[in-house]
């Protein structure tokens, strides 16, 4: 059984800026050795999501922030902003919903998505940002 | 320490299908003998999602759907459809909100869901789908 | 290669009630004695959700609340009421649209939480109620 962790950087330019880190997720899998188990995702910080997402350009630079939009508009009134005096209450409560984490099962040493299916890093953030999604992966260099 | 993986096959009707796997995911956790430990089950595919829901008719049927309609609704102008020509840009935007994958502990050889909890594949796509639900389990047969 | 499951109860007040919880997951962190690996943790029932958030008043008491009132309205109509004849459909839709679970990796002993990013527990429920999260924790004891 092995248990390895790996930190993914990456530059985002914030507003939505929607990241296909697939590539470097199956890399970090490769890298542990594990073929049979699983992975635990996480992005530091609290105005960024994991999720799955066909990436094309459509979904990636308009609908999915539209959706949102209609759910935390960017031009509404949030409290955290009195708080703070910042300008990115939508960015927190887009992120508490979509969420901060996956949990990705190992097969066969990779990951079994679909075709059209890429894990991507979302950063509603209102700047750009360095940005660290943390992998830990468990499991066996053995088949099932 | 053991780690099997499993894959779970189910036809949906899609259009908001809502399927309870609760059954094939306690069938997969006994199966693998493991007692105390962790699941991450992933649904394959970019128009489909795993959460909790208590399985009762009024929520499966209307609740949850009329809710996502809210957010993206069937009707809506997606820039998906025009990459594609397809009809489904909905689908994905609300599979991208609900997420692919649960992470679930294992106590007793058993997943401590609620009793009004199960665990369901919510299959957003626009026509019936063959849904393949990978399932990683990771753990130790003795107990705690 | 540990795996130790734990159970934390909450008190909450219901009625979007959130609480930091990131002090019980870190201990329970340490006393697995997991230096590197991942944890799941899940809260038991249907109308309660975990996510991650910034822990400040503007969020907490209002806007992570006031978004979710756009999507599941407390004043909506729900047909799960009909078949339960009580009070809180849209507890259940808010609950399984954020979800249940989380999927989180442990690096150095500890959850890599970024400095405003804590672990919190959002009950949905309309009265106050006592809740379980249940942690799963495995890994090792040994660095990466």
């Amino acid at each position: 059984m092995n248990a390895r962790t790996f930190t993914i950087q990456l530059k985002t330019r914030g507003n939505d800026h929607i990241l296909d880190i697939t590539d470097e997720i199956r890399r970090v899998v490769r890298e542990s050795g594990v073929a049979t188990g699983q992975l635990a995702a996480m992005v530091v910080g609290s105005t960024a999501s994991l999720t799955t997402l066909e990436y094309e350009p459509g979904l990636v630079r308009h609908d999915l922030a539209a959706a949102l939009e209609k759910v935390a508009p960017r031009g509404g009134s949030y409290e955290h902003e009195k708080t703070w005096h910042d300008d990115n209450g939508y960015s927190h409560v887009r992120a508490a919903l979509l969420g901060p984490s996956l949990a990705l099962p190992i097969v066969a040493g990779d990951v079994p998505l679909g075709t059209w299916q890429q894990v991507v890093l979302v950063d509603f953030d209102t700047r750009p940002r360095t940005r660290e999604v943390i992998v830990s992966v468990v499991g066996t260099a053995g088949g099932d």
